[in-house]
This record gives structure tokens, C-alpha cells and sequence, in this order.
């Protein structure tokens, strides 16, 4: 009896998760006692993959010697058309014990996280598997130590950016506040001083967008590391989406769970942002952390406590990591929303009447800190950074980085578009930052580039009864209806608090 | 723009997991912004189930004016050839921010329990929500209260037996010993003894076989309420799945989760136990706890722990918990697997001189408990159990109850075998549970009836080298193959200790 069936393409798209099909009556399936859900092993020359089996009729589209992959099994497997694999259960993933012993409580090491790390990258974890991880992760359940094993483990699974012995800049923003964009702006002044900035972004977790989903608005952020490489010798910076390169590869896995189950771990959060920071070459990374009630981060002593989890674990691994912590009260901007924030980094960087201040002070704050680290601490980084801006050199710059890395797009709008008015007047008192969020992503963000939100109205403006407080911008005339029968919902958003009569 | 699709079988069985096929330019997908792994609403007359999009090429075997269902989500929609769904966004399951909260540490509510198994079974959370709830409790994560709250969220959301104000008995065991297969010979006697006792059992969750794996191989176990009444009505007892009826009927799609991650969880388990025979109707429960260093309960300790915490719910739900604490050192019986227990089972019950002792002797223990609770704890008990047992009227009764239950058959025997022998001479020292347990599972119980482990000695004896262990009944040749590296790579599964020289 053989383990052999023909591989035939099932041109079925299931996402990451690598699905098999196989008739019920095929040979193997009996032999080997499959059935439907089953993992089951291919091995194709060098290659195999682990996939989840979903069992096809008799006498359907497939035939009985035939199994049928989905894309993403397809390209993993590096299958062509007449391939034969062969069909095995796999081993057990030896890493589940380690997900076991986290959920009971237990400390991990370096080798368990190494081991969780390569079996989700081998996909022999299934999703709820890396659910179960993820979940033990949750809060302050990795301490210190398991931080660094964790970093070290998604570290040494990927690429690594080698820049010699320059100095090397980055940033980053604990996310949690809409439409806080300072990225473009920050490495454009950066870069346009002449330090190295090689900036990898992502793309949004839980939020309407990330920075790569809005840079991607305005240029190309696909690049390998060769591509990568070629457009920060050019012009010291760039801006690109850090999935493209393999570093830290086992981040995105999580990330893809992680994002349906809207979790936060601390420890997670510190292992993600230094094995990526580490990965691209960084030595030097200031990090930008919005405190406010409905930001990711809600108080200042919560602040405190994941800078010191990152400065801790950053020496542990040779990153000098520096802090900046700002007011997360509100949005930042006006936009929320791939385009809608490409636009508002724009308006700054072109030094436009009406660009939002808020986001200029910010990138002038977090340019100025990283000047400041490249001099050694003269103070005089901000006065710096804003000469660099209001002098037009970091829009020339970000130009050139956009036309590096492929070429300049203007972000463009949505068709479908709703005005949210004020019920009644008052003053505009607070902002949600998590319902605003919501909104804009069931208006599509950040999947549909234009959507998303675009403020209409400040915290401390006078509004009349019926004047817009925000526009929603659609992918579609459903995401729409969604977004707006939400906003109805939960007027709570934007809070207005009367005057008194 | 409608957003209605003519819906078709894809005839394609992806288990429990309801997945929908829509093509790569269907206009609803388009216009609502659909994409592979995207949970999708589908209503169709009064019924509604949230699927997950696969995303079928153009041109493939599926129009664009189609939407295929996989085997589940066609029968739990109820749909017709011909139907036509409405597809639209799912609102966000409002249990997933009590999920979160869980995981973030926080004490959860009636309320919120109440509200995370109803979307469970509205299929309204996801498989990797499910295991981020099921992580969350794992351990001691649930208190007395939570799960006091977690247990009435469950029976409330199913059916329940109502026997009137009669002596409703039931037992349970706390799983981790294979072959502890007690259950169809206790009811057997209690049931011969006149007391009702309408006793439903499991599938497997980790283990190589549960009750109603091993009941099955002798009688029909998936009767419906009603038929389950009938039975009790007129032999007192039934040995039944409690699947198939509507009895805490979140407990199965926890259990769908749990079984791959293989987690336990205190609060999860007594919910799980005290759910279902509050819901079967019983007032009256005997918890059989075996306790050994490869058990399920480990130690004397925790045995304890789990018991005041099983007694302390039940109280607070109305249910007399009563604990037989057993020795959990060793596997029950010589068979592992459904079919290989149900022969010690019928063994037992029919007087056979090589019948375990072991089993008779703890099934008597059992039966013996409850008769004891019957009588208001005269103390004879356990004679009357053995004057049962021993009269042969257990024997009858059990056979009547398999007729009542659809017909009695004879367990059969595997056609894949393979006998493993002792390395060297010495003493049979320890048997791991755990490994023992593996071995049968890879063989295929206990997906395959006739798949298992016999043990072919016991602790205590004396072996020559070359002398059988245990022999592996394997579903298939390919299963019989896993099972044997696996058993030849893990000679500690039995270990023998050597005789001094």
C-alpha cells in the first residue's frame, strides 16, 4: 500500500492555514485512518508541511488518487503539476507540552520558546494551539527572564541586518492611539540629518491601521532585504513593511492569531518590538508610548512599567532603548484610516495651513529625541528637527525614499461617505479612541485602504446641534451601513458635554 | 445590490467547523468586503450560522452567482437545493470581551458565562476564541464561585431529565486510567438492585476510549431523550451517550477544543460533570477518583482539592457529592480501547474465571457506594453488590439493558496486531499511564473500535526476556506501524526491574 497521491491545485484560498482535500474513499485516508480535521503530514522532495484535512465526496471534483491543496499549501509544499506526495500523521509537535506547561503556570526557558517558535514557523502548531499560547501569555504572565528567552527565540529564527559598526536609529510606537502616523514624518527628518533610520513597520493588529498599511498608500513597502539595503544607503531611511523581510518571521504567525483574539501580552509586546528592532540592525531605539484612558496604554504607571520591561530586556540583548512617553488622550490628526492618515502625514510634511499640529509637534518631539541620541544629548535635537522640516529638506527626503522605494502615489478617497453630526451642542469633551477605532475598522479599515474616519471636530471646539462631529469613509456601501448603524449606536464616541443654560 | 447567493453543497466535511465556498469576484464579497478567513453571517429563513469564507478561484467549480456549504454548515442551516442565503457581516460576539477579560486575569459572572456558551453554541466564536476561553481557565484559573456560575450557565442552556421526586443516582470518574471501564458493570447492578440510574458517558477527550466509546461496541448508545426515558422506565438503568441528547450541550464544543489541546482545567471539569448530571436529573452522584503518579489526579492532595470543590458546587446546585478515592497507580482491567475493554467488561459481569479481578473488584466498590447512599449508609452495600454480581441478575440486567438500548452485539477483534515482548528478565515494576495511553491512541482508538492495548501482564510479575507485554490491536497497518516506533522508542512504557544477579 502506497502513501502516494497525486497533488492537484484545489484553488481554494483558506488564508495561512494550509487545508488538504482528499475523497472519503481514497486509500490513504482508510490506511491511515484520516478524517476530516485530521493533520496530516506531506512530504514533497525537501519540503513538507502540515495541513488540516477536509474530506471531499465521492464523485465530486477530485478523484480518488488525487489530493487537492489550498493556495497556501500549494506554495508552501513548492508543489507543480504531477507531483506525487506522500501522506503521513505527523509527529506530535514536540513544543505542545511547553504550551501545555505555560497554560498550568509554568516558567518557560529559551529552548521551550526556541522550540514554539520553529513548530510555528514548521506550521505544526495548529491555530488553536497558538491560541492556547498566546492566551498563557496574556497580561504580565511572561516575567523578565521568559522576556528575553522569547526575543532571543523570534531573534534567532529569522534574518539579521548587519550595518557594521555604524549607529543605527529606530523608533517605535506602542500602538493603541488612532491615526498617531509620526513614522513617515519622523524617519523623513531623521534620515534627511543623515543618520541611518532602516525602518520596518507592520501592518495594523487590532487598530484601523498600521504604519506600513498607510505608507503603502503613498509607495511600494514590499522589499526584500536586498531592496531594503539598496534604498537606506541611497537615502539613510525608509519605510517598509517588516513582513516582507524574514525577520522575526514567527511574530506575524502570532500576530495573525492574536488579532481576531485582540489580546495583550506584555511580554509578547516587548519580545515582538526588540526581535524586530534587533533583527533590522538597530542599536539605538526610542520608543513612543501615548498614555490615555481608552489608548493601549492607560496610565502612567502602566507607562512606567512596560519602559522599564523594555529597557530591561533591550540590555539584555545589547539595544540602548530609550522612552518617550505622550498624552494618548485623543486621535492624533484628523484622519484614521490608511489613506486618511497618509494624507494628514502629508499635509505636514508639505508644511500645509491646515496640517494637523498635533502630529507635527509629535514627530518634532520623537525626530528632536532621536537627534538628541545621535549627538550624545546636546538638547538640541527638536530646534533641529524642526529646521529640517520647515525647510522642506525632509519632504525632498521622503520623496526620495517613496521614489526608492518604487515611486511616489498621492493617497486618494473613498466613494462611499457618511457626515456624523452633533445630536446636540455643547462642547466637544472626549474622544473614544477605541470606538472610533471600531468604526473605522467596520467601515473596512484597514483592509480597504480608504477607509476609515476623518475627524471633523477638535476635543475643547463649540459644536452646534447637527454640525459634523466625524465623516466616515466606506470600502463599500455594506461596510458602510455597518460602520454607521454602529456610530448610531454609540454616540458616546465623541462626547459633548452641554453648556450649561 | 442584493446580498443573496443561491447556496449548493460543496460536499465537503470539514467536521464541526461550518466553512463556506463564495468565488474570487463574487459581487458580495466585492461590496462587503470579504476575504479567505473572514467570518461570514448567513441567514436563511429563521435560521442563522456564522461560517468561515474559503475563497474559491474563478472558473473553478463554483459560480459566482454560488455559495457552497461545507456538510455541517449546509445541515445546521437546514438548507435546500434551490435556497438562497443572505450573506452579511457578523455582529462581533459579545462574549469575546468577556473572553479577553478572563484572559487578562479578571473574575467572571453568571451573566458573562451565560453569554460566552451561547455564543459558543450559535457558533458565534470562533475555534481560537473557544481555546483562548478554555486556556484562561485552565488549572485553578476558575474559583469556587466562577465555577459555580460556570456549571449553571451550562445546564441552563440545555434540557433537563425530570425523574419527579424520586432517588436519582449517577456515578462519574475522573478519566486518566485507562481501561477503568467500571461504569456499565456499576450500573448494571445498581440497576438490578431496583434504583434508578440514567447514566450518560462520554466519547473520549484525551483518553483511548470513553465510556460511550466502550459501551457502543456492545449496544447502541445515541438515543434521544426519549428513548433514554423509556429505557430507565423499564430496566431502571442505561448506559447512553450524552451527545446525542441536549444535556449541557456547550460542554461538547469545549470538549471538540480541549481534546487537541489536551489542557485541564479544575473549574472546566466540575462544570463538566456537575452540568451534565444535573441536566440527566440526578440527585445522588458518586465521583470515582483514581489517584496515582500518571493519572489524571495525581496525588492524594489534589484529589482532595478537586472533591471539596466538586462537593462545594454541588451543594450550591443541589446535588449530594459523594468521593471514592481509588488507586490510580496502574491501568484497570487488561484491555485499552473500546472493544478490548468491553470484553473485560462482559468478562466481569459473566463470571468468567479469567475475568480482571481488578475491574470486579472496583465496579463492586462503586456499586456498592451508591447502594449504600440508597439505604441511607447501612454499610451492606457492597455485599448486596456482590450478591448482584454474583447471582448473575447483573448480568441480566445488563443484557436487557443493551436490548432496551437497540440489541446487544459481541465486541470483535482487531485483524492488525502485534505482540511486545520484554527486553530482558526481571520484575513488571510500573506501567505509565500516559504512555500506555499514546500507544493505543496511535494505533487509532478511539476512533477505531477494535484499536488498543492488552496488557499481557501485570504489576508484580515475574517476566523472561522475550516474554509478551502487552500486544498493540491497530485499526490499520499504518496505524499498527506509528504505534509500534512508538512503543519501541518508549520501553519505559513498562518497565521491568531487574532481578539482582
Amino acid at each position: 500500500m502506497t502513501e502516494l497521491l497525486t497533488l492537484v491545485p484545489a484553488g481554494v484560498d483558506t488564508y495561512r492555514q494550509p487545508v488538504v482535500y482528499m475523497t472519503e474513499d481514497c486509500h490513504i485516508c482508510r490506511a491511515e485512518g484520516f478524517a476530516a480535521q485530521t493533520r496530516v503530514r506531506i512530504d514533497l522532495r525537501e519540503r513538507w508541511i502540515v495541513a488540516t484535512l477536509n474530506v471531499v465526496a465521492t464523485g465530486g471534483w477530485l478523484a480518488a488518487d488525487q489530493a487537492a491543496l489550498s493556495v497556501s499549501a500549494w506554495s508552501s509544499l513548492g508543489a507543480r503539476h504531477g507531483d506525487r506526495g506522500r501522506f503521513t500523521h505527523p509527529e506530535p509537535a514536540a513544543s505542545a507540552s511547553r504550551i501545555r506547561a505555560k497554560a498550568y503556570g509554568e516558567r518557560l526557558t529559551e529552548p521551550d520558546f526556541a522550540l514554539i517558535v520553529r513548530d510555528t514557523l514548521d506550521n505544526r502548531l495548529s491555530e488553536i494551539e497558538i491560541a492556547a499560547f498566546l492566551t498563557a501569555c496574556t497580561g504580565e504572565r511572561l516575567d523578565e527572564v521568559e522576556t528575553e528567552a522569547l526575543t532571543r527565540a523570534m531573534l534567532d529564527a529569522g534574518d539579521r541586518l548587519d550595518w557594521g559598526d555604524q549607529r543605527v536609529l529606530d523608533k517605535h510606537c506602542v500602538g493603541g492611539l488612532p491615526g498617531n502616523r509620526t513614522t513617515p514624518i519622523v524617519v523623513a527628518i531623521v534620515a534627511a540629518a543623515g543618520e541611518l533610520i532602516p525602518k520596518t513597520s507592520s501592518r495594523a493588529i487590532t487598530s484601523p491601521a498600521g504604519t506600513a498599511d498607510t505608507m503603502e498608500v503613498m509607495a511600494p513597502v514590499d522589499l526584500d532585504a536586498k531592496a531594503l539595503r539598496r534604498v537606506v544607503e541611497t537615502e539613510a531611511g525608509c519605510v517598509v513593511w517588516g513582513g516582507a523581510l524574514n525577520l522575526s518571521p514567527a511574530d506575524d504567525h502570532f500576530i495573525r492569531i492574536e488579532r481576531p483574539l485582540d489580546l495583550d501580552s506584555t511580554g509578547q509586546l516587548v519580545a515582538s518590538v526588540l526581535s524586530k528592532k534587533a533583527a533590522v540592525g538597530s542599536n539605538h531605539v526610542l520608543i513612543d508610548m501615548p498614555v490615555g484612558p481608552t489608548a493601549k496604554v492607560r496610565s502612567r504607571a502602566a507607562a512606567d512599567a512596560l519602559g522599564l520591561r523594555l529597557a530591561a530586556v533591550g540590555r539584555r540583548i545589547g539595544l540602548d532603548v530609550a522612552m518617550h512617553v505622550s498624552d494618548g488622550a485623543s486621535p492624533v490628526g484628523r484622519g484614521i484610516g490608511p489613506a486618511l492618515e497618509a494624507a494628514d502625514v502629508l499635509a505636514v510634511l508639505r508644511r500645509e495651513a491646515d496640517a494637523p499640529a498635533d502630529l507635527r509637534s509629535r514627530s518634532l518631539d520623537l525626530a528632536g529625541g532621536l537627534l538628541d541620541i545621535a549627538s550624545g544629548g546636546d538638547g538640541n535635537g527638536r530646534s533641529r528637527a524642526e529646521a529640517l522640516l520647515d525647510s522642506g529638506a525632509a519632504e525632498t527626503k521622503f520623496m526620495a525614499i517613496c521614489a526608492a522605494q518604487g515611486g511616489f502615489r498621492e493617497p486618494g478617497t473613498a466613494l462611499e461617505r457618511l457626515e456624523i453630526v452633533a445630536q446636540n451642542a455643547g462642547v466637544l469633551d472626549a474622544i473614544d479612541n477605541r470606538l472610533i477605532a471600531r468604526i473605522a475598522k467596520l467601515a473596512g479599515a484597514p483592509r480597504q485602504k480608504r477607509a476609515g474616519i476623518r475627524l471633523e471636530a477638535r476635543i475643547g471646539d463649540r459644536v452646534e446641534a447637527g454640525q459634523p462631529l466625524y465623516t466616515i469613509h466606506a470600502g463599500s456601501r455594506g461596510e458602510l451601513a455597518y460602520a454607521r448603524a454602529y456610530a448610531e449606536a454609540h454616540p458616546e464616541a465623541l462626547s459633548i458635554r452641554e453648556r450649561a443654560p
